[in-house]
């Protein structure tokens, strides 16, 4: 199209609400009961030490591109290879940098109807100040006024942790991690924000993974308790549980290739773990094990209180050259056909109505909503659907969400918004996103008059204040 | 929110119409024209000794908590023992059922959005003549209000199926039922309804479940035929056929885990036969038998004219501890991923063009709408696609139905609406909400200027009067 | 409805744009900006004949019901016998043509809410000036007009190309055809269009059809190579994409039941050939030669630079009877559940990377859009997600695409429209559906602030002229 003038950037008050103006009207009065309330972010990939440490974000590019595989995937989709946007490469030269947020000023075009956009638009112009879309001609302008503003204490990671509302913010750790940024943090005096970390065991729980033995040896020196056995292995795992807790956790995290969860009796389960710590498990037995141990982690939640969430169904790092030279996490995880109905029958007969056990479910195969999980959450006490997820965290997939899973279970049985982020400035626009959908979803219920309008707002502000407190015990 | 005032409970005459106030309009238009025509209810799970004993219902929780699954599974997930709800108890004392209706309107805000909701509020309101919102504080008086209707003559079972627009109702009955409610019905000179039973053997075709030779034994004597060798089998299963079709039935109804329809060879059934009468049938040999006798079914259909409807798909009593304290159909059959292209092939490949054979087919995987169903019923004469059942039997699935099946089947090849329902107050509601989606859907397609009005209104009357009695040979 | 009389036909401008006033404006901008745009039809069947012999169309059946299954199939649905529709019976005589004709106006109305329908009325109004609706009063009026205009020059193939905009035609051809009538076509100094083939060797693919030896014997002849062993078949097809590409070919289409691509070693595909050749492949062997193929496809693509297309997921001829009377593309093939995360990892990890290298994705099984397709293309530059094909080639499911693919992959990522159809009439009335729905989803995000108008005007050409001509390397 020629050479690119600046176009003005500017967030419109009723961006994602309805079009029809009577519907419309409705939704921006549900919209603003939530509009300032504060942000519960219940799962996420924040580190601790950013604000910990609260030092300076470096530069644009390495605060909203490099490390955000929603950014780079589709700007290496449209030709740009990750070595140029400085993927696995540490700490970007200031000229490599801009370079990088040339790359995404010049791509902004691919983005158009995508999250990515609404996200980066909404950091720009309302953390940062931008007047100008993105582009070619506007990208060293746009780098130098966010470069000169993170500078400015008040874009520190605490200031903005104030700024943005943030009531707390749960991160995904290690079970062998000891948790000292967390515990810093905590004991910081000068510090008044809730970060708590998440209990996230995949990796000690799946035999077939490489340098298992050496994981639950870890494990082990971590708990202080020998797991050369499995009753050691089993202590050692409710150990480091009850250290987290002790560290303020309040969830698990799950992340396997399928939801299966058949038991095991005990003298199996012991014999393939040795199996497998001497590496003579077959690959049955790994995956037989990893989906005891599935039960085994419910069983533990009811006893120590922990929420357990699941995240399944992804082929991880699809594309092997991109893994071998950049590592996991690069925007090549794939989504896949996932089962639920089945797959949860043995724990949820186990552990299904157990008193304040909950258990919260993300798919990114949506055809799970009507299917099975809204029929599941419509029963079990336990099991909570949750928000949308990863891929689905969008405004038409959310959409699709309430109408697929409100019809059989309603607002109650379901999670609450998870930002699910490791992009600390995206936090707010996520959270912003999915409440204007929601205020949207319910002023149609109050159009089609199937909700009034004083249910619709109690709803709205259930949704993001009582309900993640209440499913996520925070 | 402190304590609740009473809130109007009020039905706008538009409710569930489209927003957008052109397109209200001509849906406005469409909804009329159905509105008052006689409701046709081709399958469901009304006992027949309710109109034929003609009780009053004996309270309000009878009629509408403890036997609806609808009703209970939600209560249930938010925390309600089934036991607190009356299920599986007998007859409710005064006072139990007035503390199950408290827990009921306690809970209703876990209602919202779905067709639960909708359902119970026009009954409430339109037969009971209920004007304030169910809640703790509502409750007794509501209880009360209701409790006295149901003493009036006008409230009693008859005097609602004339109030209602009845025109026929579809009951489901085992094989080996004598029908005696039907036959008295119909020889009842007082009464003037229609209420016929459909055939359903389910129990009958699959080996597997426990009790089977006893049931095939049960089978022999309704029918007066040896039931001990196969062929005196089938016969005692086309007898049965036969003697419901003089007791008016015109369908039969089958629901199995999944829809496959493979015969086998007349000697392979009868040795499959033999061994699962001496429990000696393996689980494999179990399945093929039960598929086999689908395609047996259709051929009977061929022969008889029964119209055979199918509901496959539900992994049944999923919670074991439930089931073994409160029975079956207590709210936790969940679905499963469910195949019909390769599945049906065989039975479709016999019958599927066989002169005057219908084959209706419903699901509760939706996505099996636009990939399988709506292809196969867009070729097949002898398939209809079934209406949206079930967990689907609500306003936005309702939407997603038709959208995802017109395009390609359009509206003849579908079934009319089902209802499905064990509640019988609930039928008006649940055939008023049908038309307004539809009348909606409709208006669509006549503001896009893809159907004139006067198509579209032929199309809605249609819908509710041609279509179910021609598909169901009504 | 007693005897009709007849009712208008009319096209109203703004069918198919978005309701909702607001809205609707955008939509009529955006449309406005596309509407006159030339016609790229990078996949399709018309036959090449058509277009070099320039003979009249003979009658409207011929060209409007008879050889097109989308029609034929929804009559036969409704009872009539594709017999009386003339399929299967060669020429129609003048009697044969006009009772055809009168069958499908008779008909009209099972097209209520199709694709079918909206083409059809697009065809008989803006091509052939019909102005009454088609019923069983109108049927000779309007078979007499289309009947006169065929006599007309200006309704001849070649007259019709160039009022339909065309800018390029490409076909579907077996990989022996000669291709000379695109080779007379070329060399015609009086035409001035574009017709070239695409490869489609999806017969010489699969060892397990019947009469495979003799296909790739034929193969070697064709190629002048000696198809004996595996190496000499690799080098035939290698051959003939060479042809192909003197020929002007852009592409190839592969069309298998499912879309795995795992490659075999060169021995272990020796080793299958030559028992193939000889009739003795298992069929699992069969099943893995086919898929090792299509990773060759791959490779070949990546060394000649010919676009590879897939549309897997179909089950052909699914009713044998129909088949065995009269032939494939009747009416009966019926899409099942497909997969492509695993399916396409082995072609992926080997070229998914690799520069220039283009595969366009089409699927018939709605599921995979969000899940698997969408992910997929959003990271390898290779992938394109192809738009709504065959049953899925309609409004509502259009709007479903952009829904699920857009939020994850943008605009950038699809393949722009393919009208995939032999019936040549039809091909300005399905690109103009699919600019008005897309005019419609980009106008929806222009109301919801998420696009400025200038962005989605941009996008609304792009997807009719730079998208198509960038994928399909036209």
């Amino acid at each position: 199209m020629g050479v690119q003038t600046a176009v003005e950037l500017a967030l419109h008050p009723d961006r994602l609400l309805p079009a029809e103006p009577h519907v419309r009207d409705i939704a921006r009065r549900l919209y603003d009961a939530v509009r300032d309330a504060p942000l519960i972010s219940p799962h996420g990939h924040v580190d601790p030490h950013l604000l910990l440490d609260n030092q300076p974000f470096p530069d644009p590019a390495t605060l909203f591109v490099t490390p955000d595989h929603y950014v780079t995937r589709l700007l290496h989709a449209d030709g740009v290879d990750l070595a140029d946007l400085g993927v696995g490469q540490g700490p970007l030269s200031p000229d490599a940098a801009r370079r990088v947020w040339r790359l995404l000023c010049e791509h902004w075009p691919v983005f158009r109807g995508t999250p990515v956009r609404y996200w980066l638009e909404a950091e720009l112009a309302e953390i940062f100040g931008v007047t100008e879309r993105p582009s070619a001609a506007t990208a060293d302008a746009i780098y130098d006024q966010v470069s000169a503003r993170l500078r400015d204490d008040a874009y520190r990671p605490r200031a903005l942790y104030a700024r943005f509302r943030l009531a707390v913010l749960v991160t995904t750790s290690d079970p062998c991690d000891d948790l000292a940024a967390h515990a810093a943090l905590a004991a910081d005096p000068t510090w008044h924000g809730r970060v708590i970390p998440a209990f996230r065991p995949d990796a000690y729980l799946e035999p077939a993974q490489p340098g298992w033995p050496d994981a639950v040896a870890r494990l082990g020196v971590a708990a202080g308790v020998d797991t050369g056995d499995y009753p050691g292995y089993l202590q050692a795992l409710a150990e480091r549980r009850r250290y987290f807790i002790a560290h303020g956790a309040r969830s698990t995290d799950h992340s396997h290739p399928d939801a299966r969860t058949d038991p095991l009796g005990p003298a199996e389960a012991a014999r393939i773990y040795r199996a497998a710590l001497a590496g003579a498990a077959t690959p049955d037995e790994a995956v037989a094990f990893r989906r005891h141990m599935l039960t085994e982690m419910a069983r533990m939640s009811c006893d120590d209180g922990l929420v357990m969430t699941l995240h399944p169904g992804v082929r991880r790092n699809h594309h092997l050259p991109t893994f071998e030279r950049y590592g996991p996490d690069t925007g090549h995880d794939i989504p896949i056909r996932i089962e639920f109905t089945d797959a949860l029958r043995p724990l949820l007969n186990r552990y299904g109505t157990y008193p304040g056990f909950h258990l919260v479910v993300f798919t990114v195969d949506e055809t799970v909503w009507s299917r099975e999980l809204a029929p599941l959450a419509g029963f079990y006490p336990s099991l909570y659907v949750g928000s949308p997820w990863w891929f689905l965290d969008a405004p038409a997939a959310q959409r699709r969400f309430r109408e697929a899973v409100s019809e059989t279970a309603g607002f109650t049985r379901t999670s609450g918004f998870v930002d699910d982020t490791r992009a600390f400035c995206s936090i707010p626009a996520r959270h912003d996103l999915s409440r204007r959908v929601d205020a949207g979803v319910l002023a149609r219920l109050v159009a089609d008059y199937r909700l009034s309008e004083d249910e619709a707002a109690q709803t709205a502000v259930d949704l993001v204040s009582t309900q993640p407190t209440r499913v996520f015990k925070l």
